[in-house]
Formats: structure tokens, sequence, C-alpha cells
């Protein structure tokens, strides 16, 4: 005998769809707990038996009985002993109102009470999802397409093959994959004149996860650091992160001016660097200035953060030499990053760190994210024992200076009258700078509606910037689109320039 | 004429090695510059001429006079108009001191200044290079053996091949590749009843990195924040860094107690908890104090961290509905990984954050690390395109079921008079309790000492521990083995517990 024909009728709305990807029994249970919070379940109502309900929905009975068992499991429903499962009538209100009036998840509607830091995370928020239809002279992109994913994939199948099952396990290790560390020192060692054991690396997902890093063990709340001005706007964010007080320091073509960083805040306990290559001016700085900023961080307990960043590509000479082989009183921490010399999605940098700071560095580490996937590393070890990344070195050595041979001979042909560029042995951008009084951020605006990215040199800077330029990228830009965009950030450069005359002749009269 | 004779005796020094990686401008370079700052060649000594040089190389002459335009870029040489090439002699002391007195570099030597955090850090740093030589039963260990790498290395060999090779740049999107996010949402509208929207989540490596970033974005200096005791370490961790004061709310077989939390902290503004599977207790939060939880955090401003660590893999019932999918007031910012799910070292794991939060966490996102790796995130997507996931979610319910029941029931027969088994409805883990008094750091030493890695109870407890305990892992345990480590790990505790009571009755003497 069916004892329940009005629940035919009542669950009329579950529709089961046995294509779907969730199990009939999760179906089933969703609808039931569906009804209920929308109350088309009243509370107290006696569900049907659990053969009946497998009749209904032509299921066996074993589904249903899943489904009641979650329901009971959560509390939606009870069983009566010798009597069947009832909706419970002791629901919380506020489950039910959830369904009464649930509102649709509403974006961008104002901050609710976050912690300070969280506050002003909002408020530097800049969409990232405008999509970019250019990138042609985008700074600070390699060449992805120029990389030998071949080679490196040829690597990562054999590694899937035959990697030991337990590396797939979680790390015993925060500084990560001995082998690469050790890869790593060698080749520091030997390209960068570094002073360093594979102990004192630590693998990180980029150069940025470093300087973060760097900036909570080194800096507490108030602490002041030098930043290079203009300079790199990651390292800016990750000092601020730490709470620090930033002492802008200017810097010229023989990079930052340590005096005047001296004479400015004797007392702070980080300086920022970009000693091989000045981001974003491209200066190298003078050894009189390495020897003098070692000398100050010695001498005033402070730590000097070098970062390395593109070191590999110089085009006049070999590399320089860094700071961090200079330095007898291990007072420099070192980041360097894969994202330029390899391809940035990879996500792996590294830090060198003076021996009695590791420890720091490594708990830190474990605390923000534990370690970097080890797949990579282990390709990495790969890609480099193999003589593969020398190889990639010397061979994009060639690839990019091509380029920026052919972008510096555009840019002084065409440009010659209202750019003047600044160094360009290395690296994979230079800066240029405009006249005086014209509006960089303008002539970026007008340039990218002509399809060319260019980054407003006013941007990088935080005390009043000496002259307007522009940071351009030609590492990404292939040679034969660079003189037609070039032609193209001319036209840009002229107009804004043309424009700013007009308007001052206009106020004149 | 030769007019340089004595340096071939001064240069003899300099061994050039054609065999080696560095190419040999490269060693004339370093060869020359050691032998500057070693005193070797004095400052004011001019040098060979390129030529003489070359000769006494045997290399050509571009190589020497590479090396000069090196040596003189950095200031160890300069060049004097029709003269030749001298030592500088205006060396900076100090460089030539790291050579006097190069120190090695020495670790562990004590921590010089660092920022209060940064000495916290270094205090709590426990050596990770101990080697582990025995895993049964350490806990939170998924069986990676058991994942199917030669599906993933296919789909990885499919897309190193296919792949845009713009998505090997750099993201624009903090958030991560859209089609994960997709492929999350959906598995998580389905599987726990979340409500979200792609645009609610963010990619992050592992779930330890996004408890960090909710404590970085939600908590100020000295804010309170519930933490669940016995809890989860690295969650405490997340939240210490952030600078809260932790509030230790006990537990019990239905998760935290909430009126105790209520009654203990009703103004924190963080109560981070693990509703669907209490680690360590193995508890279910109940609808009752889900309902109140959720009221709490309406009611008082708060927060809840919702850490959804392992919950795939229920053997009672299917996998219970998240907090988030209850929440109306959007206060529930959940964490997940894939960690358990498929293998640790992928480092994936993602944030489904209240809309109006999410740009607060992109920033902080962008500051500490910018992005996860592009690689694994499109595997991935193609792996839960294509079934895999789902298919390997059930397979492994299946096989942690076995491995659970075996140990239950070793552990029931072996460990029955002396360790409670808690809840083993769910997860990789089950956590008994010791009869009261015996130390469980004593259990977990003599156990490790018999190849078995348990984890006792104490070490995850804030306030005074109730009972001591163990935290036992069987989900990487290969049934065969448990039933002889559990056999050792009841050796270890009958062994305690002895040597306890003898103390006691010595005592008693």
């Amino acid at each position: 005998m069916r004892d329940s024909p009005p629940h035919t009728f009542t669950l009329s709305f579950i529709h089961l769809d046995r294509e779907a990807n969730a199990p009939l029994y999760r179906q089933i249970y969703s609808g039931l707990r569906e009804a209920i919070l929308q109350r088309r379940l009243a509370p107290g109502v006696r569900l049907p038996s659990t053969r009946d309900m497998a009749d209904l929905f032509d299921v066996s009975r074993n589904t249903v009985v899943n489904a009641f068992e979650q329901l009971m499991a959560e509390g939606y429903v009870e069983a009566r002993v010798g009597s069947g499962t009832y909706v419970t009538d002791r629901l919380p209100e506020a489950f039910l109102q959830a369904y009464r009036s649930e509102p649709p998840v509403r974006l961008h509607d104002g901050v609710r009470t976050l912690s300070r830091r969280g506050q002003s995370f909002a408020r530097h928020y800049r969409s990232p999802a405008r999509p970019l239809n250019h990138s042609l002279f985008l700074h600070g992109r390699p060449d992805v397409s120029a990389f030998p994913f071949e080679t490196w994939a040829r690597l990562a199948a054999k590694r899937y093959r035959d990697l030991p099952r337990r590396l797939f396990g979680y790390s015993r290790h925060p500084a990560g994959y001995r082998p690469l560390r050790e890869a790593i020192a060698g080749y520091l060692r030997t390209a960068r004149a570094l002073r360093c054991e594979p102990e004192q690396i630590v693998i990180v997902s980029g150069s940025q996860e470093g300087l973060y890093l760097a900036g909570q063990v080194l800096l507490d709340p108030g602490d002041r650091a030098w930043i290079e001005d203009p300079g790199y706007m990651g390292a800016r964010s990750a000092l601020l992160c730490a709470d620090a007080e930033l002492c802008p320091i200017p810097v010229d073509d023989g990079g930052i001016d340590v005096d005047a960083g001296v004479e400015k805040a004797a007392g702070a306990r980080v300086a920022y660097v970009t000693p091989s290559h000045q981001f974003p001016l491209g200066g190298t700085m003078s050894l009189a200035r390495r020897s003098r900023l070692l000398q100050w961080s010695a001498a005033s307990d402070a730590w000097i953060l070098e970062d390395d960043y593109d070191s590999e590509f110089r085009y006049k000479g070999p590399p320089l030499a860094s700071l961090q082989g200079l330095d007898v009183n291990r007072r420099v921490i070192y980041a360097g990053t894969f994202s330029k010399v390899l391809f940035p999605a990879l996500r792996l940098g590294y830090l060198v760190i003076p021996g009695d700071l590791v420890e720091a560095f490594l708990v830190a580490r474990s605390v923000v994210h534990l370690n970097a996937p080890i797949f990579e590393q282990v390709v990495l070890v790969d890609f480099m024992d193999g003589g593969h990344f020398n190889t990639h070195v010397r061979r994009m050595r060639t690839h990019y200076q091509e380029r920026r041979d052919v972008f510096v001979e555009a840019a002084e042909r065409e440009l010659g009258g209202c750019l003047e560029l600044g160094p360009a042995d290395a690296g994979l951008h230079v800066t240029g700078w405009l006249p005086a009084g014209v509006d960089d951020e303008a002539v970026a605006r007008r340039a990218s509606e002509l399809g060319i990215a260019v980054l407003p040199l006013s941007r990088l800077c935080l005390a009043q910037p000496p002259r307007p330029g522009l940071v351009m990228g030609f590492g990404a830009a292939r040679p034969e689109a660079i003189p037609d965009g070039v032609r193209r950030l001319g036209q840009a450069i002229t107009e804004v320039v043309e424009k700013g005359k007009e308007c001052r002749e206009r106020d004149m009269l």
C-alpha cells in the first residue's frame, strides 16, 4: 500500500539529470534540502519512505538512503522511531532567510571592515582584467617565444616517468630542492662572482616573493628603507607591506646616489638597490658607490637588498660582478629570478642570504607559503645540468642585442629631437627622457591609442621627477615591428608636445 | 719589442681551463681581479699590453680586451692615454680587506639585528633537514603513489605542444587562470554546496598561503582571532604573522565550541574553523553550532575562515555542505587545497572570497608573490574537464577507506586498552586519546625509535590539553604495513605507560 500520495506532488520539482556529473543521491539531497529551506517542504512534514521515493525517482533504494542520511547528518530531517523521516521543525531561522532573500553575490559594492593593511590593499587595486590588446615596447617582458619549450617538455616528460613519487608529496625543506640550490650556487659563483653556498639559497616564487620576505624579516613598522627614485614599484610595495617608511634616494647613470642616501637617511635599516642595471634608468653602480654603500651598511648595521633582475643580458662587456661578492660583512641579501632569463610563468627565483639569517627566512617562507612546486625545480636542474641554460643565455644575449640595436637605431633616427635615450648596455628595456614639461602620462595614453605600450617614467617616481620620460621594452618586440612602432611612438610624443605648446600659447594670449 | 717581461712572472698564477664552462675572457678577468684584490698586482702597476697578454695565454687579443674592459668597468684598472693599463691605486680598502681576511660563511653563529618579526621567525626555526627515515602514520599525507601521473604527464605533454606561448609570460591576473577558477567554482557548487562565482576565487599556492593572505587582509595588530584548540599549527602561524592575539577555543567531537568562543572573545575579528573535519580531533561541526557561528559573525562584524582541507574524503555518508554555502551575510572566507586530493607538490589551492573583499586579496596576492605558475593550472583544468578529477576522488575515497578500516580494526584490536580512537569518518588521519597523565611526547619519541611517525596531540594544544593523545595518519600507509605498525605503536605506548608507573611507584617509596 502506498502511504504517501501527496508527496508525489510535493516532490515534482526535483528533476534528476542522469547525465550530470553529480551522483543521483546528491541531486536528491540537494533538491530536498532546497525544498526544505524554501519551505516547500514545511517543518514537521513527513517525507515519503525511502522505498516510495526510490520508486518515484526510479533509483535504487540505497541512493535515497544516502540522500536521507546526508540530510539527517546536517540536521534538515530527523527520524522518529517506528514512524518515518520528518523535516525538522528546529531549523535555524537564519538558514531559511538565506533562501527567502537570497542576494546575488554583489561585487564592488564597497569594502566592509578590513584590517588597515587590507583597506590599503583595496585602495591600491587596479583592475588587471583590462585587456591588453597590444604589448609592443611593454617593459620587462622577455621573448618567451624564443624559449626552447621542446627541450623543456622532453626533460619534463622524462621526469614524470622516473621521478621518485615521494618527491610529489610535501617537501620537508622550505629552502627548496637541494640540487637546484647547488646548481644556482655554482652558477652565481661563476657568472656573478657571488660568494655563496647552497645552504644560503632559498628558492622563492620569483623575486617579488623574495623582496616581500626580506621586508618581513628585516623591517619593523616605522623603520626607514632607501628606495631608488625612480625605481621598481614591486620593491616599494614589498617594503610598504612591512610598514616601512620609504626614503626615496635619487638615481643617475651611476646608480643610486649613495651620498645623498647617507645624508638623507643614514639611520635606515635597509637599502634596496639594482646595482647591475638600475631599474628603470639603466645605469650601473660605480665601484666607488658600491664601496661607499657597503661601508655605510656595515657601519650603521643596515642591510642591502640587491635585486639582480636581468644581469644576464649585458651587451657591452661581460656582466658586472655582484655587490654581494664584494661584501665582507655579509650585509647583502641578493635576489635573482628566472623570469627574464627563462620565462615568467615558471615563477621561480632565489634569494642568497647571509648564513646567520637563513633560518629566519626559512620560517617566514614556511608561514607565507611553504615552498615552491617541486616539479619545475627538478626540470630546471636537468635544464642547467644539461647545458641548456648556458646555451639559452648566450643565444638570448645575441637575440636581445639585435633587438636593442634595431630599437636604439630607430629611436635615434625617429625620436632624436624629442627623446634622449639613457644607457642601453644591458637588459630588456631602455629609458628615454622627454623634454622638460611634457606630460609623460599623456604620451603613454596617446601611444596606447596607437598600439604602443610604454610606461611613463613619472609613475616610477616617488619624489618629484626631475624630467618626464618613457620606459620602453625591446626584448619581446619582433625586430621587423620595431621601426614602425618607434615611428608611432614618435607620433604620440609629437602630438602631445604640440598640444602642450598650443595650450601655453593660448594661455599667453 | 716585448716591454713587460716581469708580468709573465706575475701572471703565472692564472691558470686557464679550456674545458671549463666559464669563457676564457671571464677566467682572465677573474684571475686578474683576484690578483688585484689580493695585492699580488699592486696598486699603480702597469699591466702587460693586450697583445702580450694574448700571446702569454695563447688566446685571441679580443679575449683579453674583453677581460680588460670588464675590469675597467668595475674600476679595478684604468687606462692612461698613450701609456697603457694600470691597476687603480684608488681601490677601496674594504674590498682589499675582503680578501685579506676573508671569513668563511659561518652558519648558525647567532642572529644579527632583524625585525621583531624576523627575530620571532628565527626563534621558531626547527631544522627541517632532519632526515625522516620513516613516515608510517605521519599525519596529513595523501598516497601520492596512487596518483595517475601517466594521465597527468600525457595532458602536460599535449599542453607543452599547443599552449599559446604568451601564457608563459607574465600573467595579468593575480587571481589565477580563469578557466581553472571556473572549473573550481563549478566543482564547489556541486560537491560542497558553495555559493560562488569564478570572480570570487583566487588561486593560491596551497591553503597555507590562503590563510596567510586572509590574516594580512583581515587582521590588525592586536586584533583577536579564535583558533581551534587543539588545532592546525599552520593557521596559528599565519594569524600570528598578522600580529593577531590568538584566542584558543575548546573543541569536541562536534567541532569548535562556539558558545565558549562567544563567552571568551565575543569581540574577535576572525574565527578560524575546520567545520567539515576538525583538525586534529576529526569531528564535524553540528548544524546548531554552524548556525550560532554565522549569527555571531554577522552580529559582531567578524569574519570566518573556513578551512576545508580534506572534505573530499568522507567514508560515512557524502561530504557535508560547507559553512560558506549556509552563510547569507557573506562573512565566510573559504580555503581549499589540491594537496590532499591530488598531490602536495602541486602547490595549488584556492580561496573563495566574498565579492566585496576580492580586490583587497588580489592586491595582497600581487605584493606577496604575484601569482601561481600557470602551467599546472592549465593541466589541472584539463584534468578536471576530462573527468579525471572526479574519477580520482571516487577511487581514492575507496582507497583511503580501505586503509582506514584496516587501521581502525588493528588499533581497536592492539591498542584497545591504551588508546581510545576519536571519530574516523573522514580524512586521512585519526586521533586517539591516551590515558590521563601519559606523556604523549615521550610516546612519539619512543614510537619514532620503532620506526613510527605519530604526532603528539599536546603539540597542537595552546591551552592545557584536556588529555594526551596521538594524531595518526593512515592515508599514505600500505594496508599490509598497518597491523605491524600499530603493534609497534602499541609497544611504544605500553613502554611509556609502564615507565611512568615505575616512576610514580618509586616516588611513593
